[in-house]
């Protein structure tokens, strides 16, 4: 079950990174989305990248050129599905269109093709009758800016076969990825499970007034010796994933409603995070980076 | 109300950390223990201190030498307590105690004396009456190895003086803290509001076996970039420590109830973290400070 032909199903923000990573570290990549218009997008994401692994990862003008020359874009399933021995999906966080996705591929591929959602928010167990191979089915998440935050957290459902947790564990370490197994369906995997209280908890601290954000990140990055704090994290995450998150989760806590009410004042106010260039913090330079700021 | 004699009371880990960290920043101290055992105890404490200020602090002979020139040693109460500017309460955290130390000090203290107290678990409200002077009463708490970890929470409870607050902001800078202000009485302050929960969370996704201690803190210190992952942080803290502040919390919980199991069987078999040299890793060189284990 070696895996070097592999379709990512959907061009957004992660899709892309998906796509550029695995042909980056000689993969061949297709990548499929729903129409022209979307694929266009796509490959506009794509090319973005370029300048980030210069950047980052040193990347020489030949790498990516050989990281394009094994990338191929397509909205046709039978292209995309036809022949590979993995997918990869990301598409939109709806379960009615991942039903229909599954439902679509599992009519296309190959015997041999393992299907993998990099979804957040969903576990394989509620996806896997829909794609025809339950045992060949399992979740790959991976991190914003996949080459640096580069986990890739592999968690099957009850049916997944052992050798497929295997071949996708190679997998990740073939694309430059530390492979994170989660052994049983965990909402969130391991870094939500971490990531998502931890926030909100900070969160809870600011809008409860008990201590004012830049005081609580100070506190983290000096006693975590972390090199950034809980509210610099939520504006990078985005203040309106972070509101819908710990909305979901805290919406009928009555303790979080004052935080809840602060968030919502901070976003129409048009304080979006690292996005709209202020959040808690404002960009670029914010406080957090400046030298002084843990004197 | 500027703050320059001090008495630090009690001379365990903690304290004798506060003494030393005072010392050594220019301010007079009074280190007071209830007995010449327990003062012996502190001044070994304080002594052995010398090395990681050396080490940590490229502390000279002379900047030592300085630093136990300011420091006394005494057990009795009148000297320790009657003419100083600031007592730091780091005695052991059981309530009768603090309640008759905090009754027997009121009535030696000077009028102008500030009395904070460095305990974790209480908050200054439990104890606000028995000071005397409940106005000049707050919580000052340091992080172990206050001298890298140097944040100074600083909590009052609803009655202490705003200009009390303000003292020891200006004190924490002194002595070469980061003023951490709590602005509402807060079980944990910021920084174990924060840590408790998140170190928690962590040993969960074990006591379930959803994922194993080494790929939970590579998942931590890769997507955040963190120098040491929640099992590293507890294995710090000491498993025993850590079992009992998650019965307290958690000890009702059927949730953790394998955790709980879990974290006690470790112990039974002698894995108390640092301090044992061995727990979720062992010590010295624990894998988790490895060049390659993050490959």
């Amino acid at each position: 079950m070696s895996i070097q032909k592999v379709t990512v199903a959907g061009g957004g923000t992660l899709g892309s990174q998906i796509a550029y990573q695995t042909a980056y570290t000689g993969k061949t990549v297709i990548v499929y989305d729903i129409n022209d218009g979307a694929l266009s997008a796509a490959k506009t994401r794509i090319n973005d990248l370029d300048a980030a692994y210069q950047q980052d990862m040193h990347a020489t003008q030949a790498d990516i050129d050989e990281t394009h020359s094994r990338l191929t874009y397509t909205s046709d399933p039978h292209s995309a599905f036809g022949d590979v021995d993995l997918v990869i999906e990301a598409i939109p966080e709806v379960p009615a269109i991942k039903t229909n996705f599954y439902e679509l591929i599992s009519g296309i591929a190959d015997a041999r093709t393992i299907f993998a959602s990099n979804s957040s928010t969903y576990l394989p167990s509620q996806f896997a009758d829909k794609t025809g191979r339950p045992s060949q089915f399992a979740n790959l998440h991976f991190a914003n800016q996949i080459w640096k935050h580069n986990t890739a957290e592999i968690m099957g459902h009850a049916g997944t076969d052992a050798a497929v947790i295997t071949a996708l564990t190679t997998f990740a370490r073939d694309i430059a990825m530390v492979p994170i197994v989660v052994r049983k369906e965990q909402p969130g995997y391991v870094l939500n499970s971490l990531l998502t209280p931890f926030l909100e908890n900070a969160a809870y601290l600011w809008g409860e007034d008990i201590a004012d954000p830049q005081t609580v990140d100070k506190t983290w990055m000096i006693d975590g010796g972390a090199p950034m704090g809980p509210f610099a994290t939520i504006d990078l995450v985005g203040l309106r994933t972070f509101l819908n998150i710990t909305k979901d989760r805290q919406g009928d806590n009555p303790a979080f409603k004052n935080t809840l009410a602060k968030v919502q004042q901070m976003i129409d106010d048009g304080k979006l995070g690292l996005e709209s260039g202020k959040g808690f913090y404002t960009y670029p330079d914010p406080a957090y980076q400046q030298k002084d700021f843990l004197a």
